[in-house]
């Protein structure tokens, strides 16, 4: 007997069909004999609702009184998931955020769980019910609404898990698990059985959008054990825990591609000390954030510096760029936001040496020219032309050997 | 400086247009040097909206979870309302009732209040903000978000003035007051300046339908004054407050009409001790609710036992009358759903004699048969042939001095 803790999003509890699906899935686990907490996300289109009833008032609304308007989202559902198990002969009960009580600090549309009290969810749990909790909202020490923002629901049920010291934290989401690469750039893509926090955390971070980065985070520190799988189909999903509870460790786990970033590049700057703080200075007062930085040094003296911003930043970036050109005396401005970002993530190359010469030779068999290149412990990526994205991602999801192979393809 | 609670009902607030023109009327007020506390309903519509969703999960919903799926629909019109003062430049803060906290009992769907917490209330009314409560919805003990069932936010209203010692307590409705009889009856019917909680009382339970009687027993108790406002028209309203109040004090203060109700007598019944229980015993116990009751001693030593239910009981009530008639081998059984119950209604009645026989001679002037009578303190109710009603109204209206003079029609 497990205790489970579970998250359904908002296009899983989309429609009172898919609620009484979400039902019947609790209740298969139920009968298994694990205890369930279940968190979930407002009917997808409701927070849009509310959202749009809100911007009629006023534009661009904010703080206390959106977070008020936009839980009534997550409420919603947890009253007929309730109701829809209770019709099934299955006790359950709804909490809000505020009454379970889920602690948050008091920073509007953006607040972060403090605490979680679980004495009412295990009172619950031992008289038999499910417990359904709203996920994506909580309380303030004074009991004001607040709402976690974007993937909030994800970063519940993990607290959740966390504070129950739940045996697993299952994320239910539209597709069936985290992939070697997006499975609509290369079809023989492979869905991992097992990831690392780490991994999935570089994952995330370049554009892999199954997971909120502060759930994975919050599962890391927590050591709660995170399953993402399919409302919508049967399978096992993918497992995300540490690197001690991953038997058979692979050296590469994906292939990620990011084309939300532009690079620009200050030619011909004196190479002296300072210099990159006078550079980055004001684009970072402008908040504009930077991704990756290269700096290389010339013959003469002088130096070139390339960075990389989001797409969004492109032309602001440009224009503090030519007024730094000017302050600095340096040769020539430069940009392209034409370019991709492609990287391979994972924690096996921390122990096998080779990984990069096999990245940077398996592009340039394909006559792929590589712009820029970052590395952390466990990632490499390389900045290429945005043309090559396709050709750089299933080049290298082949090179490392994460291809599906022929005859597991159909069974 | 007055402290003045607001309440706005679902068609005050049933649209974002509407909800900015609430705001615009709050701040008049608030100019005016006045605090406000303001309690409102979920937007027209929502409630319904609400019911349908859970009705598609279990048909008749009823208990916890209904009372937290429909404790959303105030809970979106705080915020917005907020939102709509805020933007206005008026500070304000919303409150579900649990945050309040208005204290229930634990009877989910149509839950009484116990206690109201103002801590919070008349701090943020002495922070200079305008306070927006959620009606309807409290929570119980522990903690369970509970509704008050149909009316409620007037329920709340009161029951916030009460605690807060309120100067006055508006409610805002569709109607700019309290009339001295349906106007779509009597086109010269008048807006009453001021009646007693009692006339109230009896007018709402004779069918007029402006407050709901929990909200108006409730300001009786505690002594809150209380005002019916129109929401789309300037206007004093109607005052509904105690008996030493109100300087002119008239005979009568309105005319009522029932059309829900049928009769039905059992003929030539054995008259002896116990007939009233043998006959209405069965009745009771079918959970159907008797209003007037009339026993004729006849001459034979038998007598006719005559009593008004509900018009959508009288089929039932008819068959079980067929069967005691048996029990109690009585003549006959009638039974009539074509009639109406008009009532006088004055707390004047108790001080001036006359207004019954006043009452019978009207309308036997027209030729209007009375069928049944019954008194109270401050009512005198007859029964008679439903296609008299409107002219029962009407001659009534006129003869007791209600109707309003030619001249004040067109100001």
């Amino acid at each position: 007997m497990a205790l489970i803790v579970q998250k359904y999003g908002g296009t899983s509890v989309g429609s009172i069909e898919r609620i009484n699906a979400v039902a019947d899935r609790i209740i298969e686990y139920k009968e298994q004999g694990n205890d369930l907490v279940v968190a979930v996300s407002a009917m997808s289109g409701e927070t849009n609702r509310l959202i749009a009833l809100a911007e009629a008032i006023k534009p661009n609304p904010k703080g206390r009184e959106l977070d008020v308007l936009l839980s009534t989202g997550e409420q919603v559902t947890i009253a007929l998931l309730s109701m829809a198990l209770e019709t099934r002969g299955y006790p359950a009960r709804s909490y809000t955020g505020g009454q379970v009580r889920i602690l948050t600090d008091s920073m509007h549309n953006k607040a972060r769980i403090l605490n979680i009290d679980e004495d009412k969810i295990k009172s619950d749990l031992a008289k038999g019910r499910v417990v359904v909790v709203a996920g994506f909202q909580g309380v303030d020490e004074d009991g004001n609404i607040t709402t976690l923002g974007r993937g909030g629901s994800d970063t519940t049920a993990v607290a959740l898990a966390a504070a129950l010291k739940a045996d697993e934290c299952q994320i239910y989401t539209d597709v069936d698990g985290v992939y070697t690469t997006d499975p609509r750039i290369v079809s023989k893509a492979r869905r991992l059985e097992a990831v690392t926090y780490e991994e999935m955390l570089e994952m995330s971070s370049l554009g892999a959008k199954v997971l909120q980065i502060r759930s994975v985070e919050f599962a890391q520190k927590y050591n709660v054990p995170l399953r993402v799988l399919s409302s919508f189909q049967e399978g096992e999903g993918t497992l995300i825990t540490s690197e001690d509870n991953i038997m058979e460790q692979v050296q590469i786990s994906g292939i990620t591609a990011n084309r939300d970033e532009a690079k620009v590049t200050l030619l011909g700057v004196p190479d002296k000390p300072g210099v990159a703080v006078a550079i980055l200075g004001p684009v970072a007062d402008a908040g504009i954030e930077v991704d990756m930085i290269i700096q290389n040094v010339g013959a003469d003296g002088t130096t070139d510096f390339t960075f990389t911003v989001h797409r969004n930043d492109y032309n602001q970036t440009m224009e503090i760029l030519n007024q730094v050109k000017k302050d600095l005396n340096a040769r020539a401005v430069e940009g392209d936001d034409k370019i991709v970002k492609v990287s391979v993530v994972g924690i096996g190359m921390r122990s096998h040496a080779g990984i990069a010469s096999k990245m940077f030779s398996a592009l340039s068999e394909e006559g792929i020219n590589i712009q820029m290149i970052s590395t952390s412990e466990i990632k490499i990526s390389v900045v290429v032309e945005e043309k090559y994205l396709e050709l750089s991602v299933r080049s290298l999801h082949s090179a490392f050997g994460l291809d599906e192979e022929e005859n597991t393809v159909n069974t």
